[in-house]
């Protein structure tokens, strides 16, 4: 499983101190014979990225695409912290390759946790010299790494596929600020296909704007967001199956990401479909996806499809309701723009309920204009996410 | 109070049968010596919009501005209920000109409350005959006219104001749905200024945008958003002093929408300064305003600016951190895009800590990029809003 799953890659998580009581805080991903290889990453648009974000873009563009590994923390985003919070994530860097050896550029580095609290420089160096230690080509390495990425995830994240000559392995953390344009996550995807740095680059962007991109917890953007991809080159030059690989991997971390929403309970799968364009049915997708009052009802496990048409109402503003329909788990309440739960019969209500309550709930839009369609996944909103949320300075 | 505070305003709020168990469901505002006078409105841009919008849009253009009164009713929102709907709101307006006179198209027509549930037509014609025997210009019919419109409001929302020579008067409901661009909100405005009805609707335009149009509860666009300007023209023709009249009166009544949001403890008041431009700091108002982490932390009565500036980061693109600053309650936790709560005495920190235990939380964000300051208000996000939204169908 997870990250070590393909061929040339270890992987190690410590508990460096960052975190308080003894939690697994630090870890590292690179290549198993310490050299580098090829990496690619897609980060946060924010204007506020924090230090990791800004470090680890510089650090790419400096290595062209040719990197030995990624150092992740979590407990401290290290993010709205200044020139010192920009001098500890260099130092993230350097320790990793007087550890590992290579120069600084060659190592990237993330950060996730709360935000404007100054980074604990002091755990850096004695937490890169236990990594170095601790890092191993096995699952187990793999599954440690994956633990200490975690803030308030409630498990750890990992995925992995299998094809012609080539794997893909990858784990994330998630939990809440996701949103479009990624958001509070982090993310390693690794392989042992033999790629150029152009087409690990391609790749990686054409998934997340199908994967992450496509995923919103509670639409607000994060500081940090960075999903990362390292290939080890120990197979051959994978065919055309390896972005469709790189794609299931991504898309079942996204998944798990939405499942485990905090104080969520429920994913909402949305399909728009009848789009007369792709942006149209993703911006009716989103609409949907981000709406509170969706949240609500998902919640409560309630097929209020007349909240769904005032979001495609407010997000089309040429569409024609009378061409609109709504089902919920398959099932028709929405015709026409009207209310087409009369016409269910007694066993049909019955079913539409019991399916009402299970883990997922798949709202299915149909805006009549098109053939384009798009998916979106989003959480119910529970009470704990307030909990979890109403106080942490 | 209310819409009977001006000369020459009749109004009247009846129990209708619209909602169940004799509650107030349909209101009358007019004029009161019977005639047609001036009128404006702003509506929801919503393509959902309901079949009372888009009545009273096609009436405010027939009668070119003139009319004899609004009916408005709560309870169902006649929203996505097809040819049917569309009748029913015809029938209010036919119904009022049968009772009260003049034709069909003097009279504007609201709704409020569930949408996509078709609408108990058969109610339409005996309420109006209840309303019309109800009218009075008297406080007390002012409030049941206010009293009527409301759905999970637990006040009536009334205003009042006078000047040199003229009086304005306001009702309002909202209580969810309550975002930019207005959301379930209804509003009567009236004012025994003489205005012709381009200045009315200018004037009702400048007004809105200001106030109306910078409230938001929950990010959910409405599809039955109305705001009403009725002018009874028993006055004289009024100085300038109409439109910040008419401000004060919309100001306090889009601060009661906010103060009553669905499930909300507390009102949080963004203001933006330092913007270059209106635009920007509206983006980020809005943006601070409409994210879930903040409304958490106003819940918790937590300063945490960290949240705030993420969101200042994905509103503001090429925003130089190291120049902004953010303060709660007047105490300044952020300067430079840094924390600068450590610099805080003990008093102060004390102080901030009593402060943020009150109902109305500022947060003042100082982008320092020029002049242009806009506040937007927002409210926290309670349990209750989860409650009360989890399942109506």
């Amino acid at each position: 499983m997870s990250v070590t799953f393909p061929e040339g890659i270890r992987a190690a998580g410590v508990a460096a101190g960052i975190k308080p009581g003894g939690a697994l805080d630090l870890a590292f991903v690179g290549f198993s014979d310490g050299d580098a290889h090829v990496g690619a990453a897609v980060f946060t648009q924010s204007a506020a990225a924090a230090a990791p974000v800004r470090v680890s873009r510089d650090h790419l563009s400096s290595s062209t695409g040719h990197i030995r590994g990624v150092v992740l923390s979590s407990g401290n985003a290290n993010a709205l912290t200044g020139e010192a919070g920009l001098a500890a994530a260099k130092l993230m860097a350097s320790s990793a390759a007087a550890q590992l050896g290579g120069v600084d550029h060659e190592y990237l580095v993330c950060s996730t946790g709360l935000i404007g609290i100054p980074f604990p420089a002091e755990r850096i160096e004695p937490g890169l010299e236990l990594l170095a230690g601790e890092l191993g080509t096995d699952s187990h390495a793999g599954e440690r790494a994956a633990h200490a990425i975690r803030t308030t995830d409630t498990f750890a994240k990992e995925a992995q596929a299998v094809s012609d000559g080539f794997r893909v392995g990858g784990m994330a953390k998630g939990a809440a600020m996701i949103a479009p344009n990624m958001a509070t996550m982090l993310c390693v995807l690794t392989t042992d296909a033999k790629l150029t740095p152009q087409r690990a680059q391609s790749a990686l962007g054409w998934v997340v704007d199908q994967t992450f991109n496509r995923i919103t917890i509670d639409g607000c953007t994060s500081t940090n967001d960075t999903v990362i991809l390292l290939a080890s080159e120990v197979g051959g030059d994978p065919g055309p199956d390896f972005e469709e690989s790189l794609l299931e991997v991504a898309a079942k971390l996204a998944y798990s990401i939405v499942a485990d929403a905090e104080g969520g309970s429920r994913v909402g799968r949305i399909r728009v479909g009848g789009g007369a364009t792709v942006e149209e049915a993703e911006r009716c997708a989103r609409g949907v996806a981000s709406s509170l009052l969706v949240k609500c009802s998902l919640l409560g496990g309630d097929p209020y499809w007349g909240r769904v048409l005032a979001e495609v109402g407010a997000a089309v503003v040429d569409v024609d309701m009378t061409r609109v329909s709504v089902a919920y788990q398959g099932v028709r309440v929405c015709e026409g723009g009207l209310d087409a739960s009369a016409h269910l019969s007694v066993a049909e209500r019955r079913h539409l309920d019991q399916r009402m309550r299970e883990r997922e709930i798949i709202i299915e839009i149909d805006l009549g204009r098109g053939d384009e369609t798009v998916e979106v996944l989003t959480a119910d909103i529970g009470h704990g996410y307030l909990e979890e949320n109403r106080g942490t300075s």
